[in-house]
């Protein structure tokens, strides 16, 4: 099977490589063969390949979490899937349900386990989730993290009906935030420095928006667009570089899910805008796997469609993270692996 | 002022009776005085009339808890509030917030208080919420019992985009829990003995209906309706007419909001049905304040309309309750008080 | 290895039967081979034999969910425990944490599955949980099912330092809930109809009792002993038979844990009582791994021990099951499979 | 009557005065008359009287949000408690339950209102609460603000039975936090940078103690005293100059509750910590009425005793607050205002 491996940090080190294909008897009790038919880029896979994510990780490294499948063998003991499945492997592949774990944080695709940029995986059994019928396989592939990450930036801050959402950017989290954020009944915020990506999530549904650029105080400017109270939650994916404008923009009481840092990892916090006002800032690491399949069911119901920027031939994983590295995109880069429908 | 009072218990016993008006002394602190424009009857009050729901009353009684006024005058102290603002009074009078208590649940409009069938009212600020400006009089005047114990019935439970809900009959709390289930995401099946009300709710948005006459053992019909598996969430108004059947809607692990004893009050339960399921009852009597301002937030956003069947003028008060205690009504009976908008 | 089986329903049919020690080959990937070394009875496990619990279980079966023993041989793939790790088999071998659903509830020991009353047992990794070092076999032995369901009753209830709850009895559940309750800094009321038993759940920290033969209108008492404001939470055993003085001895908003029903299964239950106080009625079916782990510190920190009443050898398996019929035990009845310490 | 007053920032600007006492016609509806007779001093109320809580504050002032009293007269309509109940003035006065908001966060005594330094003060008798008997005046006089604050910190992050908490140092809101922790069935780990201190929160129960001093990487410690797993819950008052090792000494999943920033407000905050770690962090701005009643029944039912340092007489309170500001102190430093018992 075909492959890409990282065999030394840096875009210029993957690799198309050809491996064995895991043969019928290689499979261990309970897992599937999956067929990978499509697999999407999240920013984390970009700084794995760079090798800032994680120096010390062992090489040959196959990148990337996010894929979508289907399965094509079953070992022995399987129950979960059939033959023909189309699923998405997990991200913490050991992380079923209930709370979370150092260990079971550990043991993710793309890092140190080998990830979906491959032609075949052989996964446990419950570390799969179906994936609603109505997605393409690219919009399949861009689940595990992304959306995972968004759906439980909202839920866990228990929004609901009526309540107000500032999301940030462009980005695979912020425009999957900002569809569950419509799907839960909540009225969206959104931010960017581009209009016309702005112009892109007023048609997704944003209430409002707000060209961080040409206002760069928008705190404020989110606490006008609330009759003067602020948001509910704000999905925070800039970190320390826009995390005191959300703290300005949340409302007392209110909530930060915090899921990443693309503007800077330490943040200087004023503490007091915390305590004084009751903020829970909420650090949201991906989610298990029963949040997966809750978050499958509201797609389904919904009909909803993640949006793909751009797919690319796994030949071309390169040019892939080349345009992650520029930016610029928006909504999900994805790769074709398989002949894909 | 005009005003409908119950001087013994008994449709014939409804009178147009003559008070005289609050005038600006007799404001207490804190008070607010309300020209009432509309109210709507749950069926409680028509119990109340009857006599059925507290024998004991101290009468004569002005029914009817839910109604929609204008501020048209201030007490001291007031600053919840201007004069112009059209609000409801909530029906705990006391409850505003936080848990319930019995002495809190006492103290409620339409019994022990004078209700809403008044043309002015004496309310304490604290007790009024303000309503969305797209409903009409009659709209509004249908939130405080009904929307709110729909609202509960459902955040209560926790429901969310992608969960599925069972709502019973068309009348008008189970209407709202419809509403409001679609705007938390949720899917709804909905069931009712006429094809005709049916057709109407599918028009409002449920994915799936089952007429109960025709199906009596429809708990086995939703469990295919959700793949074997069972509701989320169901909203009982029925009681013990249905909740049986309820049992065996629901999921392993899922809900019952109950809210009403529509088919009868002394239920014979099953309870290994209860725990053997893990299944969740919750009881719901109305909600507080708080929990009516985030349900006003979310008709706003989300533009709802209460159903309306038919306005009646405060001299056929009594037509109202007759309509009411002869069924057949999709939606709330209202009152018209004064010049609606 | 020799083990109890229910050849026939009845305890007639109890039979002490030698049957092939599990081989080291005979481990499936996963699994690990328990010497068994106590096991404790619930009511449960009585109905079972009796062919009560449910008629059409495939016989024979080995009876009994709860048990403790020791590792002594690992299959393939084992990394949660190592050999000599004391152990409890869970009774919901696949709920490990999250929602339940109908299929894992299913797979439980003492039926469908072969149960605790073995010299030796094969068990995923996953579907055991080490117990604190303090215990006895027997103490420890005593955990699966009836401490499980008794924590998940209090915790599921949000149970918190100086709330008020009501054991009913000195069964192994209400025990364990009185134990727990204490240990979550709340104020216990037990019930029973024995003076002397009362004296020893006041000897175990109960702060109020009642006689329920002397006063059968126990709800009212409960009411006078919590300043006529009732209690945070019922750990309701008792289902039909008490059930309705539950309802009147809980405060309006606080809730009722129904984990049994001793005391008859229909319920004519008074719906009004449930949603006219607000009231949640949560069915507790045990509970998954997860929090059969949490139980476990709070054991730990708290020094707790399991009342065990009496503890039989195999080979009276009979008679233990003849006392839990009889009644009139006060805590847990045990069987010794071996060597315990 | 006599009072304390900010006249002008700094500690040298504090002046007894005499003010005229409020009479029975005084009193709005509502209101009640109380006679003070001891109140307690936080940090917030040193930085207020040195003017850098908030440099604007209109002064003159009497300073101090906590303390007791006895009702001495009721204004008309008073029905929440009686001439002679002991009780606290809340803190933020409106704040009764539910959600804050930023005006009823503003609404607070010791500033903008005046505080408890005072022999008499009128008071909302919704903003009041009875304090548990067994309490002596200095001890009661401590709770509003410290005890809440405590209470809120524990409650907000689910704490129960089993669960490890981290406390901070031996102020007054980290012993009521160990002294809650305990009633709340968890073990506690705290820190401190003197020997004899740490001594006596052992007294206290304090299952293990760190010297920050000696170990000022106590993080790393703390993960070692849990079986490297890390603490369910830290309490952090210390703000930026603890914060790092905090999210260094949490379990991956816990929760941090911030209340505070005795060693800093600007931190410098690696983000990844708590996404990463999937850490919730809960901001505490103290706490409304309802929960300062539940927390005096959790106080009641473990007859707990506040930490008092030290009583001074009001024409003293130049040294309490110059107490304060040296340190050194354990527990809570009181003012006399009348008898007390």
């Amino acid at each position: 099977m075909r492959a890409i491996e990282i065999r030394a940090f840096g875009l210029d080190n993957l690799v198309l490589a050809e491996r064995p294909d895991p043969r019928p008897g290689d499979l261990r009790m309970g897992q599937v063969l999956v067929r990978m038919r499509a697999a999407s880029l999240n920013y984390r896979d970009l700084l794995t390949v760079q090798g800032k994510y994680n120096p010390k990780l062992k090489l040959p490294l196959i990148p990337c979490s996010d894929g979508v499948g289907e399965v094509v063998e079953l070992g022995e003991g399987v129950t979960r899937v059939r033959v023909g499945d189309r699923v998405c492997p997990i991200f913490a592949q050991q992380w079923l349900a209930g709370e979370p774990t150092r260990e079971k944080a550990r043991v993710t695709l793309g890092g140190p386990l080998d990830g979906t940029l491959a032609e075949l995986m052989a996964v446990d059994q419950e570390a799969l989730v179906k994936v609603p019928d109505h997605l393409t396989d690219e919009e399949a592939a861009s689940l595990p993290c992304a959306a995972v990450t968004a759906w439980n930036a909202l839920t866990a801050a228990g929004l609901k009906a009526g309540d107000t959402v500032l999301v940030q950017g462009t980005g695979g989290v912020s425009l999957f935030a900002l569809q569950f954020a419509k799907a839960l009944g909540a009225r969206v915020i959104a931010t960017s420095s581009s209009d016309q990506k702005l112009a892109r999530v007023r048609e997704m549904g944003a209430a409002e928006t707000i060209n961080y650029r040409e206002t760069p105080n928008w705190g404020a400017r989110v606490k006008e667009l609330t009759g003067g109270v602020g948001v509910d939650l704000v999905v925070e994916v800039g970190g320390a570089g826009t995390l005191d404008q959300s703290l300005r923009a949340v409302r007392f009481g209110g909530a930060i899910s915090l899921i990443g840092n693309l503007a800077g990892i330490d943040a200087q916090v004023r503490l007091t805008l915390i305590f004084m006002q009751n903020i829970r800032v909420l650090g949201i690491f991906v989610g298990h796997r029963e949040s997966f399949e809750a978050m499958n069911r509201a797609i389904a119901v919904h009909q909803l469609h993640p949006v793909v920027d751009r797919v690319f031939p796994l030949e071309e994983a390169r040019s892939a993270f080349e345009l992650m590295e520029a930016g610029g995109h928006f909504g999900k880069i994805c790769l074709a692996l398989s002949a894909s429908r």
